[in-house]
């Protein structure tokens, strides 16, 4: 018993140290890989609205619908019993519809053609352990977070994706929806198609791993012990 | 009913991912076309203050008027019943002189004229529809989160403005007495007068579609259901 | 009383929309003033530890002291009668040798000359306008949050320094122990000796306007009306 | 009595204050170091997202074990007599091999060689005092904040290291798992081997230092204090 508690213990040590120094090390070598100038400035830029909107999103639309915006996310909740999976069905069909309607309003404010296909090629194995491991973090997070601090939700998965962007080699796209609604895009953020599914497969493959840690660090949550403590 | 619940979900998921690809690929191009460095380092040091005094003047004078600082808001709620009309026209005119007062402080300052007028052109299609989107999601923003989490609008206000600057292609005005007072400035900031006109009504329209769908997502919100849920 | 009720809500309106202006069109000018790029750089990157720094002093350090780290702050506190006379002259003798004390540590961190005395000139009109209208805000926002919002304090007064960096011609300096110890380094922060009197003169200015605002708004905050309405 | 209370009172102001002109000066020395732009921007973007995901593992695994993710931390608490040594050891033992662990995930998400050694150098008298300096106010500042605002820990030791980065010689790092983390990457973040054992002693000095501030400030932290009194 002791044991197990110890054992959770250091592995959220253990846990948390390794994201902490993914961040330190990879965002360095991020900013450094765009270290001309623009680019990196450009990637800043797209950061900081991305984590404010989730903020904004999720506080405004979370008492209607549990502000999940993310079919892996739905996903989670549903292998956890909290949404029904029929529920979870017009979920996934509102988020992928609602992320191509965002992408097509963002062309005409900019005045650009409304119907576009990315040509920019992202893949390769860095780029999906780093889709497997952004999905991974979130899916922790938010399922950790609803339980013991819930109004800390909306912070936590801004600052998280906020710090996802610049520590994945991916850019961290973390969302099903969002990469096929940024596969309708031939500017900064677009996807070609042909990266679609082995992002989404490993996205899902990270929401499960991000589901099962949730469960081994919940019987310690469950007791309700100070955040701090 | 239950129907009911759940288009009301769904909607609210397809409204929220939109709203995040919106700011995802809009930041991008925005970003993308500022890429000379300058250019975007000037408008981050712009969104990033604005932010900021937002979350302040929101927080400090909130207790006293509400803090709505935009006509456009106080139409809001006055056409939800929230605020007189007999205060709303007094609200406008204190929120127009205050604009106006702020941009000539700002000249002295600085050390510039301090009486000036904007050269610079804003409008077309896609400005125009960006302030209706503007003027819509934080006019929803801020009526429904003065009902489920009001210790939240100040955060909200000041993030939903800061991803606004950079996901909408006229930098999200987004409030007529702020789009006024802006013609009286010919520095960064500036709106040649012959373009106010029109940002003002289309504000007014996307504040009008902000309350319906305030309206809309009500019901779910009047159940007081926890946030993350 | 109804009219004064109503005078004191259109003078928040007006205030916080002048603010929100100062900000939109100070903020724009500032960064285009630094638009050689490294200039408005080392600016955001000297913005955001300092806010950062206040947010966490004064959460660490208000249940001691209640974390005025600034003169005029102390000033005001004194005035209202909520902090002894006494007090507030230990107060500044501490605030001025503390700010002495982390100059000199800065350069013996950077392994630089301990001792410096600054010759960057700061003065004229807009500057003097500037000190005073930053400190008013100052004073302003924190005898208002003090009351109405305790906890949102060390929140307000970071982002409160954050915008006013951008928004004044002056980086804000709006506290005299700030001012004395930044004429001690000859580096990005410094001030010219023979410019100090006159910032820590409208200092005082400012901060006592701002006494006298935080007592006429004070009324309705008394009344505890929640922050929204 | 009451002369031990303004003492503490007084020194919490300057200390304070000292805090506040460190990141004043330090960070305005740091931003001109790094005034090629580019190497300014790397650090900015190594240290947001540093920050954020400080403030979102503390709030995720907060519940499970506290949240140290550093050994001085660690050592403080159990100082204290707040953990017990031997947890102590095995949090040890998870901080060191999840610090490495992440620093290995790094180089896999980026597609570069997994096994790395540092040839950076990093030492000297500024950047040795420098740790010692970061360590204190960090172990000050959670032993502080643990006990009079526990729900702020997350934010304030996120805001903390960012702070910390710009008004330190050595970027801060003031944490001996991130110290030996980081000599196993040849990249931005490293640090040769030759300069960890300094690092880690001074960090341990500064940690120490921490706890007995902490502990004589915290007498009038008991009393429960309201923040802003």
């Amino acid at each position: 018993m002791r044991n197990g508690v110890l054992a959770r213990r250091a592995g959220a040590e253990l846990l948390g140290t390794a994201f902490l120094l993914a961040a330190v090390v990879g965002s360095g070598i991020m900013a450094e890989k765009l270290a001309n100038g623009a680019a990196a400035m450009a990637l800043l830029c797209n950061t900081l609205p991305v984590a404010g909107i989730l903020y904004v999103m999720i506080t405004v639309l979370g008492p209607v619908s549990g502000a999940h915006f993310n079919p892996a996310v739905t996903f989670a909740f549903a292998w956890r019993g909290e949404t029904s999976w029929v529920d979870a069905v017009w979920y996934w069909i509102a988020q992928i519809a609602g992320g191509i309607l965002g992408v097509l309003l963002a062309h005409v404010m900019f005045d650009l053609e409304v119907l576009q296909v990315s040509s920019t090629a992202r893949g390769g194995v860095g780029q999906i352990v780093s889709e497997a491991v952004a999905t991974f973090g979130l899916v922790l997070t938010i399922l950790a977070v609803v339980r013991s601090k819930p109004a800390a939700v909306p912070a936590c998965v801004g600052l998280y994706i906020l710090a996802a962007y610049w520590f994945t080699a991916s850019t961290s796209f973390a969302n099903p929806a969002v990469t096929i609604a940024r596969a309708f895009t031939e500017t900064f953020a677009g996807i070609h198609p042909a990266g679609v599914p082995a992002f989404i497969a490993v996205q899902f493959v990270g929401a499960a791993l991000g589901v099962l840690a949730a469960g081994w660090f919940a019987p310690v949550d469950a007791r309700g012990q100070a955040a701090a403590e």
